[in-house]
């Protein structure tokens, strides 16, 4: 198949898939999910994925019944369906299926709902157009849930305004993007906002800082305005999908591209670790 | 049938009806909804919910392109296939049904589900309990989109607590409801808080408000403080479900209860009012 798809037991194309209108998903969009990618047939930093999807259950008190090795085996099976061997791994799990009414439902069982489709990685050489926007969304951005409207119109901004992605801007501190983090470097130091409940705790993220620290780059986890981000040698927009990409444009005005030595070294780590860890399963 | 479900044009009962795993309501929660009630099968204030739900999809660039008309022949429709006259009809639109992006998919077609289940009127001379919770909630509340997870999480909070209700507060400030409006008597004034993006325009609210006007009741629309709230004659929560109806504890405290003469005048006329509007189509 090309699109692949698993719903509580039952796999087909994705096209083909459908939920239950029941679903708290289709209701509330009660539910949290995670991505990430396939390099040859080999799911990427699969447990770290899964570590965050368990955390994001239990602070919406969503019962995550399946077994961490459960849920392997089932994206491992549908990779194994999907037609490429590169792809991208999605999974959302809501809190059940129930007669609509807000408070959770009585012994909700939760619901899994699984895609792979072909997904070749991004070319991180490419620097990225960006533009800021208000960050008008809820305090609850440490949990990856599926209460995306405010990512979905900033998302749709950036791209009517013939760019990447859209930068969230809450009082004057650059927060995130509408599905990446942000972090800029400047005068050799690697600065990224804290996690707290202001972003997501981006697993690239994470990985960009234990990079840095491996090549000895200075990390400091706190808050940066947005004149710090439009002074700062380089800008690193950073996703599961994205990696990490330098920004070359904000609002139209030229940025970064001070600092091309550092930002390579970061990107290449970055490079062979994906490349060292998704040798084989 | 007892309750019955439509998506797209296809009827079915609501428990065996599916929608697409690629519609955006199951990825982004990226929908609109409304719900009202149906008394001996005549739906009340339908042409208010209409208003709502076009300026909803109109905010969030839904293509809605059911004519009023059309959806209300789908509703009676529906309403006339439930075994119960007296129902609550929902209806939600979803931007469309496409591979999972943040994007607007190119020339989305939205998609329609809308439920009817049988539903009696509330009790409104029941008294009720409520909790305080801090308002997480973003700064698009005055859209009645499906991004309902704090909404969810504080309706399970009130229950936990054995109460029927949860107040949002921000910067000291009462907003509104899980699910409902709130407003205050204070020396015979009603005060509810203005209709920006902190709230929700409610549909109740503005009948309320509209009913104490004719009643000579004179009526603020400005923010009150948790303290007013815990200090005012009475607290009325509002609701197409709930109607108007007044409480007599917040956090555990005694409230309310000190101008049941006005109370009454209110709740009467809207009960009136319900009655006069459901007679017949």
């Amino acid at each position: 198949m090309q699109n692949v798809a698993y719903y509580n037991g039952k796999i087909s194309a994705l096209e083909e898939m459908t939920v239950s209108a029941n679903d708290r998903g289709v209701y509330f969009g009660d539910g949290v999910y995670e991505a990430t990618y396939s390099v040859n047939g080999v799911i990427f930093a699969l447990d770290d994925h899964l570590d965050r999807f368990y955390n994001s259950c239990r602070l919406l008190k969503i019962n995550a019944e399946w077994k961490r090795e459960e849920l392997k085996e089932i994206f491992y099976k549908l990779v194994d369906l999907c037609d490429e061997k590169d792809t991208c791994i999605y999974w959302q799990a809501t809190r059940g299926t129930a007669k609509r009414a807000h408070v959770f439902p009585e012994d909700a069982i939760a619901n899994l709902l699984v895609t792979v489709r072909p997904h070749s990685l991004a070319d991180t050489t490419k620097r990225l157009k960006l533009i800021t926007t208000p960050d008008v969304r809820y305090y609850l951005c440490n949990i990856k849930t599926l209460n995306l409207i405010p990512n979905v119109m900033a998302a749709q901004s950036a791209k009517e305004a013939g760019c990447n992605e859209a930068v969230f801007v809450r009082d004057g501190y650059v927060t995130e993007c509408s599905h990446c983090n942000i972090s800029i470097l400047k005068d050799g130091v690697f600065k990224t906002a804290p996690t707290n409940e202001l972003i997501l705790p981006g697993i690239t993220r994470a990985h960009l800082v234990s990079i840095c620290k491996e090549l000895g780059i200075p990390v400091l986890e706190e808050p940066f305005t947005v004149k710090e981000m439009m002074e700062a040698d380089e800008i690193i927009i950073s996703s599961s999908s994205i990696h990490g990409a330098a920004a070359e444009e904000i609002d139209g005005v030229k940025v970064g591209g001070r600092d091309t030595e550092t930002y390579e070294k970061i990107r290449l780590a970055y490079k062979k670790k994906l490349e060292r860890e998704t040798k084989s399963r």
